[in-house]
């Protein structure tokens, strides 16, 4: 049978599964990227996993996200990162390198390969051929350690590219147009592959444009042929050896079918406060900006800035702008100065930040008040800026760049000027050294984490006991989210790095003394939890499981649960059980204390099962829902315990 | 009578009193500098002084503190200070553009004239034949609406230069000698001024550097003469015409005589925490680094970064070490973009950051807890680096460009290579647009001061009243701090711009009840509070003084007070007395209520006088001590009232 690119991808990493659009299958991760947001927490689990060295064939940490360092919290994380790193044989790339999304492609990317993330965004290097999705920090822990993905086998979205985009039209403006067709669903459980005869006009970087992007359409991943193009990117970087040849079988077919002129495109924007929110530039020309900004994986490439640099040559932007300059990589930064570039956006008044992440998640660069930004970054939701009700439109380079000389939101096609000829450079540099390779085994055997005052180790968790009992020490009602559980945010996020500090926080909103009454219960056989319907909504933080976990939760027995944060306590070794008769729910209260007994081999069984209420002549009947690896996690009490054994 | 340059300078601006040292003497200000961190609190008393139009030559306001933007309070700041700027006739320096030291002499600085900023290192213009202070910023608001500038005569302290710095000796280590000589209050009360033959061998930027570490000696300003290297260096700026020669007459004298042989300094390191704490730096080499940082004003030339490009040139800093590079002024980033020197400090794993003041003063670049971080900033003061606990060497880019590339305090006379001969640029940037220039008055005079929702215009305060029946509100014991008055830090300055909302924390440590008591009594007639000795020591902030005063506060009846706290009183209106017997502080308790009537008469008087206790028959004898012009303000009820009165 004639595969597509990603059929060819999946095939060649399956582990388990069969390739039925909706099955559970296994995959093989030959390369992950973690950043520093995400991944001071993911060299934790690493450490209590007591991994040895990285079993995956490239794996790279990149610090770009906590850049601003107003105390020691996030030097000293980077200083840890850089340890671990050393520790486990992982690339390192130094925080002011860039955004690790442009630097991986740049100098670790390889056609064929699959590559897993925890950042969202790690999609984009889908770009190069490869099979890459974004993830929660266990899970690319996990693949570090060598297991494999799950993951529901995606349908694959064809998109046949015709013809060539138009000037002053760019990649940006062509995945704003797939966003305006489809919305930020479109792409939920699919992956999209692009083939056809347009491709060949898109630059390696123009397909990093649209393949990032392609989160925004809530997509599994965005996969892009290997072809002559990528051949050539490699070649420039240095890797020619690196490439190989991947594009789609004759007569592959897809899932679902889609078609693209791209000389039908026209510049195109998101307005507030979703990358969903699309209409053309003309439609909402003349409305003031406060800000213009440059930058962030959804515009990474050399081209994005110099296009904005000869647009703004020898012009000056317009009064109480701030244009906002955010180099991607240092490698491009070096060329971008060397070719004058950085010179012209300077003397326009531009801003030059440091490579890296930095406003597109809200880490400076926030706008005034009431005043709208105009941004070349991939989302917009609201707040992410930084400010709060803000007001953030999503753009091309061209756009901004012509924005940022008026004042007001501009169709680049309204300048007077010819569409600049922006030409790579001759030979671009190519920094070998811009990652710190992993050091040879022997070497990284005997390297120390080094750990500042604010990061700590995860401490040792016990199996599943055999028998449990134990007091509710909350009974809570419906839609309890994860930010109830443990809140995000300024106060309590600097103490990611450290589970006794971060769990001080939880549940603190639902009940402040629950924190105390828990820390009570870890000697003694720990506690469960009652909730209502929907329990755990909201944000992915693996921190909402661990912490409590951390305070002697071993059951939350609740109506019932929101997915990601089901999957989080079978990683975190808390039970999640629901009721089999939802009225059983008003039979229980706050210091109840439950019974079970034979617990080891309920778990394994998996069927229904009655839990006793102690004092009382009641029993509840629940449910479980655990996959037999799911059973193991759980007997072991967690996923780091079920690795650890596995190693050995 | 032949005279120095310091005394031509004074004598050519003189308003009042004499020149003989310790006396008060007026100046006339010819230009002011301020900044966004005390800068919109000047442009609000502005606001508050009814000004029309700056009556100075030139006054600029500078956006290099408050650049990280991770809400909208900076950025709505930024745009609150580029409106008053429009409004009262100043020039504007974007966000962006560089530290104002560096930049206002690039643009602004003239030999000849008087510079008053509200930033301590505004000394450091004194490099162009200046005389450049720093004061608190309600005098630099006055110096705007055009008042003198009032300070004690200082005593002129000649410094001869001879001979010529060695090969990798630069400016920074000078200036470090004289702080080993001397430390950090050998120049109080002093005006340093540099002759001699040495003179020539420094370029302006470099006198630059010495200039603005004068501050670090706790000098009143530091003088150089205006010779052909200013000519030179405001040629290079396309400003020739702003160039006068200023030198001592033949046979001046000075009032303290010092001698510096160039040739024999060697490479110098400030210790921690005190700039004074000055060692050579073989005494500390090889020990281990954790950032090189640098930039600031205390090095902010073309060759100070140029210097340690070529040094780091084709190498690699050491791994681990953050390698920090701050420029100042954006059109000498143009020129170190231009000419390569940013494409070797990259690519030697440099992170290049904003022009601007960034970790100088706090805001980023924090080094990791326990490690020591090399600078070439102006101040290692414990904490300013923004961590607790910090260790900051200063020193200078020789030094520091040595040393990132061996991870260790490295003296550059140790690198194996020939002292790189750093050129200036043949034809350097000049950005004549580098500042916004004052807008004409017609069009001036019709701006609205933009005030996001954390800005708000200090609300008119009444004369002082002739009879007082106030009740005492707070009874406190000795060496109350203005950091209990009104604290700093993170939680209470972003609301600096705010009033009503800084005023919420007023006397918080003290008694949490205070603002709301305070508050209740403005419509009153207000309150007193009691103090024992050394009331409102600590910080110069004028919040601490602006705060009480706006919840009512008119009277505060102290042991003694500490002497800024007092000034900042009296600029406020809020009636500064001493017991006359210190036993009577004994008699007075919270709650009780006192009365004065008369109170014009005697103020205008001068004389001690007696207040009553109501419902007591007890009379408490105080002192007050204002002078003639400080009684005026009194009686107007504060400054700012009476700028505005002299106005009319």
């Amino acid at each position: 049978m004639p595969l597509n690119v990603t059929q060819k991808l999946i095939k060649d990493h399956l582990t388990s599964g069969e390739m039925v659009p909706g099955n559970e299958i296994g995959l093989k991760i030959d390369q992950t990227l973690t950043q520093d947001a995400t991944g001071t927490l993911v060299m934790l689990e690493l450490e209590a996993m007591e991994l040895d060295a990285a079993k995956t064939e490239a794996s790279a940490q990149y610090v770009d996200h906590n850049l601003i360092q107003e105390d020691s919290k996030n030097p000293d994380d980077h200083l840890f990162l850089h340890s671990a790193t050393r520790r486990f044989g992982l690339y390192h790339s130094r925080p002011g390198n860039g955004v690790s999304h442009p630097v991986h492609m740049q100098r670790l990317a390889k056609p064929g390969k699959t590559l897993l993330g925890s950042d969202s965004h790690t999609c984009a290097n889908g770009c190069m051929g490869m099979l890459a999705m974004g993830a929660g920090g266990i899970d690319v822990a996990l693949a570090i350690a060598g297991e494999p993905f799950y993951v529901k086998m995606p349908k694959v979205w064809g998109i046949k590219l015709l013809g060539e985009l138009p000037d002053w039209v760019s990649a940006k403006d062509m995945i704003l147009e797939l966003l305006r067709r489809h919305d930020v669903k479109g792409g939920v459980g699919k992956v999209i592959e692009y083939y056809g005869p347009g491709i060949k006009t898109l630059s390696a970087m123009d397909r990093h444009v649209i393949a990032n992007m392609g989160a925004e359409l809530g997509a599994t991943g965005t996969v892009f042929p290997s072809d002559k193009e990528i051949k050539r990117f490699l070649a420039e970087q240095d890797r020619e050896d690196d490439w190989i040849e991947l594009v789609a079988d004759r007569g592959a077919t897809y899932d679902i079918d889609e078609e693209l002129d791209l000389s039908k495109i026209e510049p195109l924007i998101a307005k507030p406060s979703s990358p969903g929110n699309v209409v053309s530039v003309t439609e909402v020309a003349g409305t003031p900006i406060y800000q213009s900004y440059l930058g962030s994986s959804a515009n990474p490439g050399f081209r994005d800035f110099a296009i904005a640099a000869e647009i703004v040559n020898g012009k000056r932007v317009a009064d109480g702008v701030s244009f906002d300059i955010n180099p991607t990589s240092k490698q491009m930064l070096t060329d971008l100065v060397k070719e004058s570039h950085i010179a012209s956006l300077l003397q326009s008044g531009g801003r030059l930040h440091q490579a890296g992440c930095n406003g597109c998640i809200g880490m400076g660069q926030a706008p005034a008040s009431g005043r709208n930004s105009l941004r070349t970054t991939p989302r917009n939701f609201p707040g992410r800026s930084g400010t709060r009700e803000d007001s953030v439109y999503l753009c091309s380079p061209e756009t901004a760049a012509a924005s940022a000389l008026t004042g007001k939101i501009t169709d680049p096609r309204t300048l007077k000027m010819k569409y600049p000829n922006v030409q790579d450079p001759k030979k671009p540099t190519v920094d070998i050294n811009l990652l710190d390779v992993p050091l040879p085994y022997e070497e990284a055997k005997n390297v120390k984490l080094h750990k500042g005052p604010n990061i700590a180790s995860i401490p040792k968790m016990d199996e599943m006991p055999d028998e449990l009992e134990i007091p509710i020490l909350l009974k809570m009602g419906d839609n309890i989210s994860t930010d109830e559980i443990l809140a995000g945010g300024a106060r309590v996020l600097p103490y990611r790095s450290n589970l006794p500090e971060i769990s001080k926080f939880t549940f603190e909103i639902v009940d402040e003394t629950y924190y105390q009454r828990g820390k009570e219960t870890v000697e003694k056989g720990g506690h469960a939890v009652v909730g209502g319907f929907n329990y755990g909504q909201g944000s992915s933080r693996e921190h909402a499981a661990l912490a409590p976990r951390y305070l002697g939760l071993r059951v939350a027995l609740v109506k019932d649960f929101a997915r990601i944060h089901w999957q989080n306590l079978v990683n975190f070794g808390v039970l999640p059980l629901t009721f089999v008769n939802e009225e059983d729910y008003d039979m229980l209260k706050q210091g109840d204390i439950i019974q079970v007994t034979g617990l080891k081999e309920k778990v394994r069984k998996g069927d229904d099962f009655t839990i006793g209420i102690k004092g009382k002549n009641q029993q509840i009947k629940v449910r479980q829902a655990l996959s037999e690896r799911q059973k193991e996690i759980m007997l072991k009490g967690g996923i780091i315990n079920w690795v650890k054994e596995r190693a050995i």
